[in-house]
């Protein structure tokens, strides 16, 4: 049974009047049907126990038994018409069917025919399923079964897109599939690895605008607060992010060396980081995007610190490099901003404040103001103080998740910009408010 | 090119004496083996450009020119002849080998061999194998290319694990696996579904301890500080976290209704928690386990408010269901630890420090401490309080990543123990610290 906050949020996607089918998750009940009607759905997953497991669990028959095997089929095609006569369309799912008796599974789909039911589902509930297994059901099922069948996987042994993409090749007619792979347990089939994996390797039209996947993927992780893995294929943070020297060289001359698709075919961008492995190739890129000239000595020393930096296994921000070549090629850059002193106050009953001491450009700002928190508070009081520097905003704040004490280390990336030119740089402390300011002051002497 | 604290980092796991084989990467360079041999490895990876693509961008020869042809077999057949005159075992590992001719791949492999290479390797470098495909080529090469022959898969599009499987299922005789699927881009094949695939699903005995996956999964993703997705299959915070009512309800009775292998198989324990799906099952075991007894008006009124919580898409902590059964039940509970107001400061140059005023069991007590920033001072000011009513421990401190600004919600998770009995609260506020005292004190409350 959906909770009254499901239902109300599953009527309000009804009621935006997409060019979408909206389907409700219904158990074999009529009740379930009803609460479905309610919120104005297009159709029902009519969910049905077919593996003997569950339909001892769930509704206390066997379908070894002549009569208990009657009864589940009579139910189920009972429900199926029940939904059909209020004008649903009606996918009828084999709950577990990767652990029903093959048999069985195939009377209860032509009970599920014979009674109105428009398509067939295949769950494999508990992901135990394999491709080459999955396209060998699949093609017996597809077409015969007296329905488009549809493929409902999971990701428990990781397989939930290798099995998705097997059942189209044998003929599957749809296949559910979530943004990012979310779902229960360890998830479903990710939608932009099945779409990709058909239109690239498969050579599949799937008229999807496979440029907005990136742009959906980071929507939904953000409104589901559920993060997505660096390592995760397409849209994670590293898909089409290059470290290795080189690798580098190598993309310079051909992209297509370490990537086998452009980058913009999902909406994303290259991205060359620097790094333990970073290769002359990729400094010598970094810096003449700096605007940096250096000769080859000049070069080969800042590479080497770019190594050592990496070698402690942190990431090199623009910021990082820019300190590191100026050192090098002895620019004597006296920052413009200038942390003297901060003081940041947090409490109960009172309001988050803070004070800043900086000179920017040589003369001493004092600033300061409340805000949502301590952290808050101190960079609002920082950009007060260099409003005279020019407009610099702060795009993206981000800290890592912190995770084992209170006392660990916080590692805080902002990306600010200053005139369309964007640029990020860390900090990282054990106190949080430290680390932001740290950031934050870094930035603005990359960008004035 | 390895680089110095490579090296450094490669001889001493050389030195450990490991039962394993100690193996580094190199390139078509006797300079690159002599690095080798000075890290005193047993082994190395040869990586030999194969696809035409690979050998133009990094060689400037085209394998369709008979002489280039040449060249490219006797440079390889050299440098593998070398590294074995020095003792190394050799992997002979064709690069990009998925984008090869066919015919120059089995020539590359035959001169590999005949100079001594000990194992051949197939890499799919830029992940575009297909499980079929890979079943395909394995089957060819296994057995009729003079060596075993190792398989190195890229996730490109999200197919690592499936197309190292069917390599292994075409004779295979070595996968390239990484702990959590880590690796460049989208990573490689992650060995823990690997494992557990051919254990579970392919009936395989891996001869691997397959109970130390997910402490090995934990150590790796703290080392290197990469986070692993909720989703992710097997070593995933939710694998074997289940939230839904009626699953719970099923679990209760066979728990192989949703799972398919015993969480302790890969040292893992089950996990339920409430939610917007949390049922009536779920909720009475709960209860059961905070020794409170409540009617079936009362069970129903706590499951309401429970469904309420999880709608706004709040997880429900072990704290906020006592503090809606206790509402619900009538239960006049005081709590023991009652905050009054605190004070957090922190800055530069200074030392964090905090206040607080708390009332503990009726008696007012004030108390100060310094610490590693503003939130380590504020919390051991406050255990420093509450050190009248027992020794509670702060097991775990867990703040969610932050992404958007600096005013965005943070979320604190602790794990508090006493006497051996552990519970988890949560704060949420605006302000890092304030979200932090609220966890400790609503923790501390759960536990006296």
């Amino acid at each position: 049974m959906t909770s009254a906050g499901e239902r109300a949020a599953i009527k309000a996607v009804a009621d935006l009047g997409l060019n979408a089918e909206i389907c409700s998750y219904c158990r074999m009940r009529t009740s379930d049907i009803d609460l479905a009607l309610e919120c104005d759905v297009d159709s029902v997953h009519l969910v049905v126990p077919s593996s003997n497991l569950h339909i001892e669990t769930k509704l206390k028959k066997d379908i070894f038994d002549k009569k208990d095997r009657e009864d589940v089929l009579m139910m189920a095609g009972e429900v199926a018409e029940y939904a059909k006569s209020h004008g649903l369309i009606v996918e009828f799912s084999a709950e577990d069917a990767s652990r029903a008796d093959f048999k069985f599974l195939k009377d209860l789909y032509a009970s599920g025919v014979s009674h109105g039911a428009d398509r067939l589902c295949y769950c494999d509930t508990v992901g135990m399923l394999t491709p080459e297994k999955t396209f060998n059901i699949f093609s017996e099922l597809a077409f015969s079964a007296g329905a488009p069948v549809s493929v409902h996987c999971h990701n428990d042994f990781g397989l939930a897109v290798a099995n998705t993409v097997a059942a189209f090749r044998a003929g599957a007619a749809e296949g559910h599939l979530t943004v990012n792979g979310i779902g229960e347990r360890s998830g479903n089939a990710a939608l932009e690895e099945v779409i990709v994996q058909l239109e690239h390797l498969y050579g599949a039209d799937t008229g999807i605008k496979t440029e907005n996947l990136y742009q959906v993927s980071r929507l939904v992780s953000r409104l589901t607060n559920i993060p997505v893995a660096p390592n995760k294929a397409l849209v994670g943070g590293n898909s089409f992010t290059h470290e290795a020297g080189i690798h580098v060289h190598d993309l310079v001359k051909n992209t297509a060396s370490y990537e086998p698709i452009v980058p913009d075919f999902v909406g994303r961008t290259r991205r060359v980081v620097l790094g333990k492995h970073a290769g002359a190739s990729s400094i010598e890129l970094a810096l003449t995007e700096l605007k940096l000239d250096a000769n080859s000595a000049q070069k080969e020393e800042i590479f080497k610190r770019v190594k050592e930096m990496g070698d402690k296994g942190l990431r090199v921000t623009d910021a990082d490099l820019q300190t590191i070549a100026e050192s090098v090629l002895e620019i004597h850059c006296e920052p413009t901003v200038k942390l003297k002193s901060f003081s940041a106050v947090s409490g109960r009953p009172s309001i988050p404040m803070a004070s800043v001491i900086l000179e920017v450009n040589g003369k001493e700002e004092v600033c300061v103001d409340t805000g949502d928190g301590p952290v808050d508070a101190a960079i609002r009081a920082i950009q007060r103080a260099v409003a005279s520097v020019g407009d610099i905003v702060l795009e993206e704040y981000h800290v890592d998740a912190i995770t084992g004490g209170t006392d660990a280390l916080v590692e805080v990336t902002v990306k600010m910009s200053k005139d369309g030119k964007a640029i990020t740089a860390r900090g990282a402390r054990t106190d949080i408010i430290e680390a932001s300011v740290e950031a934050v002051i870094n930035g603005m002497n990359r960008l004035v």
